[in-house]
């Protein structure tokens, strides 16, 4: 990677420089100009690569520094965000999860259970993503760590393989239900995907709160609606040959016994769970804040030596993602506090601005949406294109809490659409069991399901909610 | 550890909580005295270690926003601190020199050039110490990483080992002068060892700023000296029997050698540390805080490709430090901020302010120094004591800027009394060629000899500078 990245990082400084000297629309304040190209080239070297997201968010946050563009007490300030923290205390959580191997127990448990029909099966695969989603904000291990391998498991015990061309037989349903639903479970809560606490960052950035409880409580109709149907949709359209699996549960079984009895740790970890989803759940009657809650939960484990520091150190991805997250918080709050975001959201309001609200707002979430195309992370995405067209949205006469769901929710929907689209995505795609056309053709029907589902059954209960 | 540490932490708490509501002198307020609970449990916790000092800095930050004796964003305030970025951002570049070996490097070239007598041996050790100490703010990671390795290998070539009975030959004499002498850098620059930028945040929270070039300033005439005179020292109370080593700039050309020339990831760490240097020596001029030039060093060894970002994620022992240091630095300045530090002060100061500021301070000077004895950690020591033992110094009439680098020099130079008190100790102590009796002797009477040279050559220079 060597030259050729360093050649990229030399022309995006180029390019800033020659932005940060060159006229820009006199509407918008120096400052917000300023900001926006240091965001607008982080975002475009994310995507481009040349260096790991994290080194980005150092050379960035330097950057905006040197420049002036922001206060080296603005830059760090996101590094003590309560979202963030939030992020970093989950996924030291979700470690307990995975190294107790209780997630792997309880998707075993839900086969056990749900597993004698093929569809049972894979409604069982879905139910273990549900129940972990709360406590495991990175999707890629929670679905690529725990669901991924339990999927592949089974379908290799009904002897359905790619080498074996037998994939049709049931490993290609499964993975496509277990991929497409970690996208939905991902939407349902505040904590289930990395980038939802950054989407609560810059609901906070336009003026508007947004609880855990209250997350959840929104997305809990059209999140079970959507998981109910995306089985039934994927059954009709792509059926596995195998429909009968009653050998699962046995295995299952099977799999549990081999496990044995509940550990000392991982009846520590399901009480800390427990616990963590009672104060998510209630926390906000007693003003404790889902941060504060997280933190117990952490301590907890710490304390009763089901996570040991050490294991919490090597954490890389959460340390990762603290840098980078930490970083694109403060930079896109920037944009906003400078007036960048405000003044992009006039231009465009400016121009689709005669149209009535419900057409103009269904084509911003569609436009949204469908961009994913271009986008290999959904933060990136986030990152570029949230906090305008929120405003935008708002803007136009939407409802606030209609635009921030519909949007926000979407920001997890559309990680189904590619193969590259969200982290666990190159994982089952590179599994071999579902080939590329397939793969876009269902991703856009299951696409067209969800924005259904999330639209009208979710607009209809986020009124019944007295949202909007 | 398991059960026993279950057990002291528990025991912790409930000592916190008889101690939250019992009565206090009615002259405390109340959060300044629930902070002092939290902090002083804290430091008895690092002493009584029934955890690492991260897992025990989580615990503290929880208990602290739990109990709301500070809020979550006071709690997590440090984490965007610059001191604290500080050293992150030292941490990753120390690890630059280290992996590509120019720290090693630099190390063998001192020994070339001075290394033909045992005493001019010892020297080229100490100045390759002081050659890396403004970069590597880990005096483990430097001394115990670079120079440690190399005096035992110049030992071990000499046929002196302890297991040989051959310790005093050259070896226990090495050992020596290096082991104190990284108490000595340590003392030197802002950035050469961790609890240095938390000495420099309790000086911010009592009102007084010390620059990075200030620093090194006040510190370059007495510990020139110290550095000089220590091997002196050494060689007439504990001599080796070797005194001629002709053979070692001989053995550290063929270690060069064998390093070949110089790589290009050394060159650009090389590089980066000239400007990393000029930028912390200079950057005050042009109003460049040293984190922002740490900042600037660390981007451009991520875009030189010398350090990989992996390396960064790998580095535990920065992230670690990150935790606790920020969390500390949180409940001292809290403790300021709430009002027990100033009340502490005040009645020390009633008890000794009849004296003389000057007999005063050397009292206060000789307890801070020889309490280290209890202590295994300059960072608990420093956290405990420092920030009363500064105001009561001040309050007595000390002028301000001589207790600041009084205290702040002795925080490092107390680290040679003990074979525990400072992170390389164990290290070289383990090494086998000192005894525990000799250790202790020396480590007082090396003491005795930085007290005279930092206070009383210290002071002059200081008052040279106009500082007092």
């Amino acid at each position: 990677m060597n030259q050729r990245s360093i050649f990229t990082i030399f022309i995006l400084f180029v390019i800033g420089f020659i932005l940060f000297y060159t006229g820009h629309p006199e509407t918008i304040p120096e400052a917000g100009w300023r900001a926006f190209v240091i965001f607008f080239l982080t975002i475009i070297a994310i995507i481009l690569k040349p260096l790991p997201i994290g080194a980005l968010a150092i050379i960035a946050m330097t950057t905006a520094t040197v420049t002036k563009t922001l206060s080296l007490e603005e830059v760090l300030l996101g590094f003590g965000s309560d979202i963030v923290w939030l992020v970093l205390a989950a996924f030291f959580i979700s470690l307990g999860f995975i190294k107790t191997g209780l997630g792997t127990r309880i998707a075993y448990y839900f086969v056990t259970i749900l597993g004698k029909k093929t569809i049972g099966l894979s409604y069982g695969l879905l139910a273990s993503d549900l129940i972990l989603a709360p406590a495991i904000p990175s999707v890629t291990a929670r679905s690529g760590g725990v669901i991924f391998p339990i999927t592949e498991g089974l379908a290799k015990s009904f002897g359905s393989t790619p080498e074996g061309k037998s994939e049709r037989k049931i490993g290609s349903f499964l993975m496509m239900v277990a991929f497409q639903g970690s996208t939905i479970t991902s939407a349902m809560f505040l904590t289930a995907m990395a980038a939802n606490p950054f989407i609560i960052s810059l609901v906070q950035d336009a003026g508007y709160t947004v609880s855990w409880g209250l997350w959840a409580l929104a997305a809990l109709v059209p999140g079970l609606l959507s998981l109910l149907l995306l089985p039934l949709l994927i059954y009709k359209v792509y059926p596995p040959t195998i429909r009968d699996t009653s050998d699962a549960p046995r295995l299952a079984r099977a799999k549990l016994k081999e496990m044995g009895k509940l550990k000392r740790e991982e009846f520590f970890m399901l009480m800390t769970f427990v616990l963590l989803l009672a104060l998510w759940i209630g926390g906000g009657f007693f003003g404790l804040k889902a941060t504060v809650a997280a933190l117990v939960g952490l301590s907890l484990l710490l304390i009763f030596d089901v996570l040991d520091w050490k294991d919490v150190l090597k954490e890389h991805k959460a340390w990762d993602t603290f840098i980078w997250f930490a970083t694109l918080v403060t930079l896109a709050s920037s944009l906003n506090k400078h007036g960048f975001t405000p003044w992009l959201s006039q231009q465009v309001v400016g121009l689709v601005g005669e149209m009535p609200w419900g057409i103009a707002f269904l084509l911003l979430f569609l436009i949204y949406f469908y961009s994913h195309y271009f986008f290999a992370s959904n933060t990136a995405h986030v990152g570029a294109m949230f906090p305008a067209f929120l405003l935008v949205a708002i803007g136009l006469g939407t409802p606030p809490m209609l635009a921030i769901f519909a949007l926000a929710f979407a920001s997890n929907l559309f990680g189904g659409l590619t193969h590259y689209g969200s982290g666990p995505a190159p994982l089952y795609y590179g599994s071999g069991y579902v080939n590329l056309k397939i793969w876009w053709k269902l991703g856009f029907l299951v696409s067209v399901m969800n924005i259904l589902v999330w639209l009208i059954v979710g607009g209809a209960w986020w009124k019944v909610l007295g949202l909007w």
